[in-house]
């Protein structure tokens, strides 16, 4: 049986809930709540030391890395393959997994800890937050918290961070222009990375990111949205939603 | 036939070197000399729009990327696999590649462009330097020559990237301690980016990599020299060293 630890349906959690519905797979979810640093307590360390989602136990064995997961799902269950029949087309679908994985997601990240964290932190006593911090494994991650809830982020890093959003929408629209497919004519985890980043796009970057600077990134948006597998990872129950838990956010980053 | 472009041996275009080193593969090797800044010049940026080593073209279409490159001659040329033969195997091996690309190597990366840079630009004009740095594709390389050739990188900037070579450098050991290569009993493309990056580090990081505190590391690291391919990949003409145009630098980091 696979065993899926994951968040709510966004980002990284996202990449491997539409792979794992877009390919049928049959798996047990565990809800890891990250408003409520789940992801840092014992139990779940066992599971991913680094404390973060999502993280498959399977047959045994542990993985981790949403990139990862996804490759080793789709080694393991061949049925519904998610990888283009050429190896020039997979070669261009691990470029774009790792272009999301080194320069969108961590951009995007950002930007969402940042509109994210006070909705989080606030509520807590000082040494409450001391406490949660202490329990991060990685020192990256409690820089990122302290930074972004004691002295927030500076404008020139934010506007840096937008660039870099922009930059991968343009990068999409440059190759969806020409492909079906961010790797081709075929429909693959490039498709599934990318798009687990974009959903809310559109409203959040509406000055680039829109139907008239980009009308072949919003096209392929439409098409993700109406695919099965898409569709019902994004139709994962939420309990953050239903306890209403979720921090409110802006309309635009 | 494949044609790599590819730099000195050492770090991403080394990891190309030893992977087609010890898979036996016949090619082209091109010399992109990055010290004269070969590969932000139009020629090449036909090939990689990024202007970064190396490349591959083979059978009509270009590959990036280091991690990508090996993954595809891989699976092209399988008669010396370099990935463990279990799905699990594989998972582990791609979060080591995974690792080292988003964590080890900018930091090393880092390292060595604020100990070599000088060297390089100390020659050139201000608008020598200025008409270079135009040329450069990405935005964040060119902040990175900027900073590290006018202000250098301050004190505790390199003394985070020096923790996370120290980082990399421990979880190889505690890997290693367990396996005898990095993705467990089988020599894989793991091993092939981490060693990649670790030739300089007994010498460079003498306080932390060394046969007291991280002997596996030191082992697995003799281990690897000792392999015909890493030979062959180390033993490359070097157009830098043979005239004389290998900068200087320190031998501690």
């Amino acid at each position: 049986m696979l065993d899926l630890y994951h968040a709510e349906p966004a980002a990284n959690s996202l990449k491997v809930l539409v792979a794992f519905k877009e390919k049928g797979l049959d798996f047990n979810s565990h809800f890891v709540n990250l408003h409520k640093f789940e992801q840092h307590e014992d139990g779940y360390l066992k599971i991913n030391p680094n404390g973060q989602v999502p993280a498959l136990v399977h047959d045994g064995g542990g993985v981790t890395e949403s990139t990862v997961i996804n490759e080793y799902v789709d080694e393991v269950f061949p049925d519904v393959p998610l990888k283009p029949d050429t190896p020039l087309g997979r070669a261009r679908m691990r470029i774009w997994t790792k272009f999301v994985d080194e320069y969108f997601c961590p951009a995007l990240s950002h930007l969402a800890w940042h509109y994210m964290i006070r909705g989080i932190t606030d509520s807590l006593t000082e040494q409450q937050f001391e406490e949660y911090l202490s329990r991060i494994p990685l020192k990256e991650q409690r820089d990122k918290w302290r930074i972004s809830a004691e002295q927030g982020n500076p404008p020139e890093q934010l506007e840096e961070w937008r660039r870099k959003v922009k930059v991968s929408v343009d990068r999409m629209e440059t190759t969806l222009k020409e492909n079906k497919w961010l790797a081709g004519d075929t429909f693959s985890l490039a498709d599934v990375a990318c798009f687990a980043m974009s959903p809310g796009l559109p409203q959040r970057f509406s000055e680039f990111a829109n139907e008239k600077d980009t009308p072949h990134f919003i096209d392929w948006l439409n098409r993700m949205h109406e695919r099965d597998g898409v569709k019902a990872a994004l139709n994962m129950p939420n309990p953050l939603q239903e306890s209403g838990e979720a921090p409110p956010m802006p309309d635009k980053w």
